[in-house]
C-alpha cells in the first residue's frame, strides 16, 4: 500500500500546488486559472453569463462509506453542470471551495479532484479557483460553475405556456434505488465486514446514484432539432417537485400521466425487489439530473421520435393545478415532497 | 424574547423565500436573480469578469461564541470583495453556500443573512444565488464573488519589477491583535458567566477582526490619480506570506522596512499589553484585508501624500530574495508563515 500523506505534513499552500499542476485550460473565454486572487474571464460577445452554486455536505448528500471520493469528485461537479444545463447553457468554468477534517489525507483529497478532473474533462469545462480549508467536521465540496448562454436565449422556469409539452430527458428513480442498494449493503456491511459487496445486477442504478451525467447532451440535441424549451429545470429533488417548480414560475398547471413516466428495466427490477413504487420513486426520489423542460406543442413532430426525450404530460391553465393522472384516469394532486434537508 | 423557529420547521425551501424577499438588485448587469437554476448576468461590453471563492469555516475561521452572526455575514462578503479588489476589479454579484446544523434557528441565519445584505449594499454588490442546506457539524459559509474590470486591465500578482515602490493600503496587525482581545474575553467568560466583556478601548481592533471592509475605495482612488498597480495581492493571510507570493509571482526579490510598516495606535496598545511585537503581528496576523501593491517608481509624487497608502519598502532582483529590513539597517530573510490550517 502506497504510503499515506496528512493533510498537515504539506499545509495549504503546497496541496494546491500539487492539485494545480494537473488541471490543463481549454475553455477560450479563460484568461487566467488558478493562482491569483481571482480568475479573469472573457466571455465571447454576445453572451451572457449564467451562474449556479451548490454544497454537498459529508452524512447530508453523501456517505463516504460508500460513495467513492473520485465518483464523488465527478459527481460534485456535473450536478453543478447539470444547473448551468437546465439554462439552456454551456458550462465553461467552475470554482472549487473544499472544507475536511484531518481524516482525509492528501492521497483522499488528489482522488477527490482527480473525480473533479475527469468531470471537467468529460464537460469541457475549466477549474479556474477554490479554496481549500481544514474543518472540524466532515467533508464539505462547495462548486460554483459559470456557463455562457446567447443573450436572451437562457431558458427559465417561468416561460411554460398552457398546452405546452411536458418533456423530461432519460429515466427516472434509478438514482433513489441505487441509494437504497447502497445502503442496504452498507448495513450488510456493518453487520459483518466480511461480506462482500453484492452490486452486480444493479450497477445501472447504483451507478445512477454515484456517477450521474448532466445532460449538457440533450442541450445540444434539441439546438440541432430546432428547439428551444419554453421553461426548463433540472430534477435533482424529484419529478414532482421540479413540476411544481416550473408550474410556479410559469403561472400554469399541468397534467403528469404516470404511465407515460421514463422507467428503466433495472429501476423497475429493484423497485420490486425493495418493494417500493417505481412511480413513487421517480416522483419524490430525486437525484436524477435529467432535464425536465416545456415545448410548444407546434414541436411535436420534432420531438416525438427523440429516444432519449419523454413527453409525460402537458401544462394547463393555472386554475387546473398540477395533477399526476393515473392509468384508471383519475386526477390525484401532485405533492411536492421535494427535499427538506433540515 | 422573540420566538425562535427551528429551521426544521419551515424548511428549505420557505427559508429561501423568506431571505429571499429582502434582497434588492442594483446592478445594471443582473440579468436574473435567485430563484432559478442559475442566475443570468450580462457583463457590460468591453469588460473581463473575475471570479473567486472563498469559505469560512465554524472553528477555524469563525467562532459563534465571539462572532455576532451579522458581523460574521458582513464579513464572509468583505472578504470576497477584497479578492476582487485586489484583481484592480470592482464586485458585482455574489452567490452564497450554506451549511449549518440544527443549532442555528431560521432567526439566527436571517441575521447571517441581514450581515450579508448590508455588505452588498455597502459594495453594490448583487447577491444572485445560493444554496441553503444542513449540516451535521457547525456552520459553513462558502461565497463566491463575480467582478467586472476592463479588458486587460485588472492586476495579477505577477506583474512587479525590480525598483517597483511596495505600498500598502490602511494599517497592519489590528485584526490580529483584536483576535487576541476577544480570545481573552471568551476565557474570562467560560470561567466566569457574569464577567461583563471589556472591549471599550480595543474597540478599533476588535472592530477590525470582526468587520473587516475590502479596500474598494483605494481601487477607486488609484484609478482617479492615474496609478494602476503593476501587481496586487489582498493581505489576508499576513504582510509576510502575501509579499512572498506577489514576489514568487513576479520573479522579483524585495526589501521590507520594519519601520515603515503602518501601524495604527490602538494596535501598538494592544500590541503592548499582550506583550507581544507589533511588526511581527502585523508580518505574521493575517486577516487585515488590506491591499498590497507596486507601483513605479515614477508614480512616487503621485501616491507619496496619500493619507491611507504607506510605501513601505520596493521589489529587487530575485537574487537578492525577499528581506525584511530591520531599524538597525540589517537584512533579514522574511519567513511566510501565512496560514497553514490544517
Amino acid at each position: 500500500m502506497a504510503s499515506l500523506t496528512p493533510l498537515k505534513d504539506i499545509g495549504e499552500f503546497a496541496l494546491i500546488r500539487r492539485l494545480q499542476q494537473k488541471i490543463n485550460l481549454r475553455q477560450p473565454s479563460t484568461v487566467l486559472g488558478i493562482g491569483d486572487d481571482a480568475a479573469i474571464l472573457a466571455p465571447a460577445a454576445g453572451q451572457e453569463v449564467v451562474v449556479s452554486t451548490d454544497l454537498l455536505v459529508e452524512g447530508i448528500h453523501f456517505d463516504l462509506m460508500f460513495c467513492p471520493l473520485r465518483h464523488l469528485g465527478y459527481k460534485a461537479v456535473a450536478v453543478n453542470v447539470s444547473d448551468i444545463a437546465a439554462m439552456n447553457a454551456v458550462p465553461t468554468q467552475i470554482v472549487v471551495g473544499l472544507s475536511t477534517g484531518p481524516r482525509l489525507t492528501v492521497e483522499a483529497i488528489e482522488e477527490l479532484y482527480e473525480g473533479m478532473r475527469l468531470a471537467c474533462e468529460a464537460y469541457k469545462v475549466d477549474l479556474v479557483g477554490g479554496d481549500t480549508t481544514s474543518s472540524r467536521g466532515g467533508l464539505t465540496i462547495s462548486i460554483t460553475a459559470l456557463g455562457q448562454v446567447e443573450a436572451g436565449k437562457a431558458v427559465r422556469r417561468s416561460g411554460g405556456k398552457p398546452t405546452d409539452l411536458l418533456c423530461v430527458s432519460g429515466d427516472l428513480g434509478g438514482a433513489f434505488l441505487g441509494l437504497q442498494v447502497l445502503e442496504r449493503e452498507k448495513q450488510a456491511f456493518l453487520a459483518d465486514p466480511e461480506t462482500q459487496p453484492e452490486l452486480g445486477s444493479y450497477e445501472y442504478v447504483v451507478q445512477r446514484q454515484l456517477k450521474p451525467e448532466a445532460r449538457l447532451d440533450i442541450v445540444h440535441e434539441l439546438r440541432e432539432l430546432g428547439v428551444t424549451p419554453t421553461s426548463m429545470i433540472d430534477i435533482s429533488d424529484g419529478l414532482a417537485s421540479e413540476v411544481m417548480h416550473l408550474c410556479a414560475g410559469s403561472g400554469t398547471g399541468a397534467r403528469v400521466f404516470s404511465e407515460y413516466l421514463p422507467l428503466a428495466n433495472p429501476t423497475l427490477e429493484a423497485a420490486a425487489e425493495f418493494n417500493l413504487d417505481p412511480i413513487t420513486c421517480a416522483l419524490n426520489g430525486g437525484e436524477d439530473y435529467e432535464l425536465l423542460f416545456t415545448v410548444p406543442v407546434t414541436d411535436h413532430a420534432k420531438i416525438k421520435n427523440h429516444p432519449d426525450i419523454t413527453i409525460i404530460g402537458h401544462l394547463t391553465e393555472k386554475e387546473d393545478a398540477v395533477n399526476l393522472i393515473t392509468k384508471g384516469g383519475q386526477a390525484v394532486p401532485l405533492q411536492a415532497q421535494g427535499w427538506t434537508a433540515f
